[in-house]
């Protein structure tokens, strides 16, 4: 039911500035609207994402709460809400989408002109005891009985985000009118080769193959069980090794998914002429390669927020299959009050993946 | 046969820097391999990126041949060489292109590892006299019966480009993974509403409406008589015109086919979030939008050289039936000594097309 007179305080996980976030008190959430919904948070993750905005590299405003990864039990929820009931176990697709915008109804749910972001101004919840979740009908899940409600953290950004940025890779490739069919490599580009979907950066072969980029030696030993050949970028001549095993091409296809003009220009460097670059990374800044190199290589790239919602079920699907590889993902788990610390290890990639329990 | 001795002269039209060409002698080329064709040219074309070399803007050596587009009669030809005949007319499809290379293989025509450019150092001919084509077998198409000789300079580059790129455009629209067909319209997307595909800049709306953007009354008009909307560069406000007609989200896809950071900066500007920039100008410089406006507006680009060859068939039966509309396209002929004049006036835009004769 509405009720916005209610003003009570949560423990939130809250933005200062570069580096410096802090426990504090909250509003704790209300329904406004009948398509709202009001989640007890159970556990809250640390996304990549995240650290954008921890860095100060993601301009943005101060004293409101961080995140948008969290499992909850449904507390409160709006009239108009009829797919889930107090007491469910759910989790958010992403970010919040009201399905009834142009883009929305058009399937670009990474667009909704309606939903504001969790973790930020418009939206002061995310890593906190409470949640409000617009447009809860669309936006939320519930949690399947055959997952942990843990390992779903991972299906709130970062696996769909990946398994998003693959596909689009490979339906370019697979759909590109001057590309033959033999490219592609028939069931070789099946989902089984797109495991290692989460914040690293695959290069994908024409052969199928899969290389996961990254500089922590504990997430290529991840992605190495998951089937792709790990390739450390502190370490490893990148370019000449993607050269070496394309006969001297590159890539076909990059995904890049960490969201700096680094990984962008190795994107770039590594793809062969007439190849796709699939980017889901949260860019900041500039471009690192111009309009004559761009032409020059024939370059196909698409760059944003992943629209979850159109792929999440199919995703889900070769997720659960796959809990198993997962299963020692999550390394860290801390209490929320410990939030500052866990950015902080996370920042310092001495986690591969942290939540904050409740 | 090869002939490698034979050092006679032509006349041809020579790029001597920025605002400067002369027509004068190079050498006449002969067969060099088998696969060769040498052509006795009879018109050759001024295309808007032979502008981009002449206004300075691509760097490049001086001392050469320029032009690619050129009808001409088989005079000699290379024993590989059996899909055309000494005396038979002809024209080249854009670039040489050798079939052999794993692009080529892969129909990445346009970045063949072995054909070099007509027009450059590397392959001193194109608005000469004579031509060597490398790879004849597949870079020469013979002319249709049905099309006049002096019209197949639009098939050699300008239409076939700007077909390639609006369908580039609509094959993303419509195989976004993400994209509703209810986007693209049905048949509305058909050829039918391409025609104005030469170098001018369409906006594709979703309806099937074509809005074709140039500073050029008179191409604005030839694209209205081809069934776009003509919208003029310096005196109407195309952002708020192209935000007024589609409930202010902007068009579904651009082609971009100019070439230079303004035109691309346009294109973004007006393009809708998770929208296509389908770019085939000939960009010389930087990127007009930064990585960061790139993810937020989850744009999908691709750019670079049109691969014309695997569109070539489709391109040119759309062009034979719709010849007619193209019956006044070419506005200026001259003879090749007056080349000097011809690029002034076509650079000065007082001409929509110039072939130079011989």
């Amino acid at each position: 039911m509405i009720n916005i007179c209610e003003t009570k305080a949560m423990q939130a996980v809250v933005y200062e500035g570069p580096f410096s976030i802090s426990v504090k008190e909250q509003p704790k959430p209300v329904i406004l609207a009948e398509s709202d919904a009001i989640l007890k948070v159970q556990v809250t993750g640390i996304c990549g994402s995240d650290l954008h905005m921890y860095r100060g590299h993601q301009k943005t405003t101060t004293g409101h709460t961080m995140g948008h990864e969290f499992i909850g039990i449904v507390e409160d929820i709006g009239s108009e809400v009829s797919r889930f009931k107090v007491g469910q176990r759910v989790m958010p697709i992403f970010s919040p989408m009201c399905m009834n915008c142009w883009f929305c109804e058009h399937g670009y749910t990474n667009r909704c002109t309606n939903g504001p972001s969790f973790g930020s101004m418009a939206l002061n919840v995310g890593q906190s005891e409470y949640v409000r979740v617009p447009y809860a009908e669309s936006t939320l899940e519930a949690i399947p009985d055959e997952v942990s409600p843990e390992q779903m953290i991972i299906m709130c950004d970062i696996f769909p985000t990946g398994y998003y940025g693959a596909m689009k890779a490979l339906m370019k490739l697979k759909n590109g009118r001057e590309t033959a069919e033999s490219i592609v490599g028939g069931t070789l580009y099946a989902p089984s080769v797109l495991q290692p979907s989460f914040k690293q950066q695959p290069l994908i072969l024409g052969n199928g193959t899969v290389y996961a980029v990254d500089s922590v030696e504990d997430r290529l030993e991840e992605a190495r069980k998951m089937g792709a050949i790990p390739l450390n970028l502190d370490t490893d001549d990148i370019p000449a090794i993607v050269k070496s095993v394309t006969g001297g091409r590159g890539a076909d296809a990059v995904v890049e998914s960490v969201g700096n003009q680094a990984a962008l220009k190795l994107a770039f460097d590594v793809v062969r002429p007439c190849g796709v670059i699939s980017s889901i990374g949260f860019h900041q800044s500039g471009f690192p390669f111009t309009g004559f190199e761009a032409y020059s290589k024939n370059i196909d790239i698409n760059m944003g927020r992943a629209a979850v919602r159109p792929v999440f079920g199919e995703g889900l699907k070769v997720f659960a299959e796959n809990q198993d590889k997962f299963a020692d993902f999550i390394t860290h788990r801390m209490p929320l009050a410990e939030a500052p610390k866990a950015y902080e290890i996370f920042e310092k990639r001495q986690a591969r993946k942290v939540v904050l329990t409740l």
